[in-house]
């Protein structure tokens, strides 16, 4: 708790320190939160999501250097859940992001799954609390793709940028991929290539017969991160987008929902365990196991099995 | 349950149908499974993981090729969690796969999560019951990476390979990722391409330190899938792994260990349903979200009231 008090004050390294034992799920994490949670809140926190190789680290890099320009202290976070098999596109956005380590006032950290089991998202959304309460402005979460780990993570920011790259059935997956639904603001990126305004209209079509929130225009900027040119544009729309979010309320209807499904997750998060610990201990459960793999019943006839035995479920709540 | 009986009785069409119903989570998909969970434990399950471009699907194709020489039927589940941006390499997958379109006795279905949440290594791992009831002798499940859906799925199976391509910083990544852990048997595919030699090397050196099971010395095969060549042998290794299994008594171990995983897991699942729409109703669970949101109260705080409130937590498990 020492280490959350020096981080609180302003330490960096303290917070460094802090930021790795929330990404390795150490196991005082409860009380570590507990800590940190009365200092959040103040902190607005964008994602960017997209396919692999849009240049999405080049694009929040830019966007970086724009938010500095304003006195903004920034606070990435990475998340890179195929990350197994990309460690060297991570090592590639240190790099990249070279410039922004020598600042004091962005604060960069990559996380992977390095082939460890969940918990990515949660670590992830925890390490944007401690970043929120150490005091940065704006806290940048990218994330690769919009699998299930993504998804969760992208859930618990405010404004939701969309990297798109112009290549063939791009605009079609989009739509698939449900990012349609999730997009605040749409960044086709490395508008130099071809297509690129094509899809920046295609986009712009399919948006306009599904606008749903009557309060916000979902926008689509065409952008060229390694060339710098569209990020104020860009930066515009996303202070646009919080403007919009905070006279509307919508800023705090989302945060509203963002806490519930925290609490939510919490709980699942302790019942889970404390079932998992539980039950391997019963007699009840292990026969139950003992059958099921010598075919003598299915896995969900045993299940009805322990939620009929309700002694068993309130021994597990003890 | 007219469609479990067609499919059980041999009909592909019902298994195609029922997959979706599978693959969409339908609301009877417990009934389903019952049903279904009697007649597996017959298919042999072989994994197949590594990075993209792999050429993992060239060579599930090589090795369904082999399979069918042998008379065995096959069922192919390809798992993609990445892939609302690579459904072009999906398409691909299939169109490479056309020659066993053709083929009755094998089956195959790409999965996708299309931006959905959770359930893809659930619904995953119903097909392949599914389609070890349906009769196939061999299923294979193909996975992209080693997120955590992929590692979830990749457990229920019997046999995994690892397939690698010699590029720089692989074998090291292969290492971070625990792919070690996991590997029963590796290949290095493009074994044509520079490095391929080394990297074999490199990979049986790293197993040599570290052969825990006494049982299986993880073999080291390099093919190319694309040429043919190798697979032959790749076969005999995982024919060879089968026989150490059976013999050891391991392939009993591992089912028992999968058959209590998936009771753990439906339990879970049901638990987590039966918090989600029992709790959200619960009036001490509104106020306690509307404290976190007013700053009142952290969730971690928040979820130990919810843990001392007995009442609370023995309601939702009426």
């Amino acid at each position: 708790m020492e280490l959350v008090e020096k981080m609180l004050s302003g330490n960096q390294l303290a917070l460094a320190r802090l930021i790795t034992l929330l990404e390795n799920r150490a196991d005082d994490l409860p009380e570590i939160m507990r800590t940190v949670y009365p200092h959040t809140g103040n902190a607005y926190c964008l994602g960017v999501t997209g396919p692999p190789g849009a240049g999405k680290s080049t694009l929040v890099d830019e966007l970086t250097s724009v938010m500095r320009q304003r006195g903004l202290t920034v606070g990435i976070v990475a998340v890179d859940p195929t990350s197994p098999f990309t460690g060297g596109a991570l090592l590639g956005d240190r790099i990249r992001m070279q410039k922004h380590y020598l600042d004091d006032d962005v604060f960069i950290r990559s996380l992977a799954t390095r082939g460890s089991y969940g918990g990515l998202s949660a670590s992830a959304k925890c390490i944007v609390k401690a970043l929120d309460a150490f005091g940065k402005d704006v806290i940048i979460v990218e994330t690769v793709g919009v699998g299930q780990t993504e998804l969760e993570i992208i859930e618990a920011v405010d404004t939701i940028l969309v990297v798109m790259v112009p290549e063939a059935g791009d605009t079609i997956q989009t739509m698939k991929a449900g990012l349609m639904e999730i997009a605040d603001i749409f960044a086709v990126n490395k508008a130099d290539r071809e297509g690129a305004t094509q899809m920046a209209a295609e986009l712009r079509a399919m948006l306009s017969g599904r606008q749903i929130p009557t309060y916000w225009e979902i926008p689509v900027i065409e952008t060229e991160a390694s060339n710098s040119i569209g990020i104020e544009e860009l930066y515009a729309e996303i202070e646009h987008h919080r403007e919009v979010l905070s006279e509307t309320d919508q800023l705090s209807a989302r945060r509203r929902k963002q806490r519930e499904g925290e609490l939510i997750e919490i709980v699942q998060r302790r019942i889970k365990e404390q079932i998992i610990a539980r039950m391997k201990k019963e007699e009840r459960f292990s026969s139950l196991v003992r059958k099921i793999a010598d075919g003598e019943i299915d896995p969900y006839s045993a299940s009805n099995e322990i939620f009929s035995d309700r002694a068993l479920l309130q021994d597990c709540f003890q």
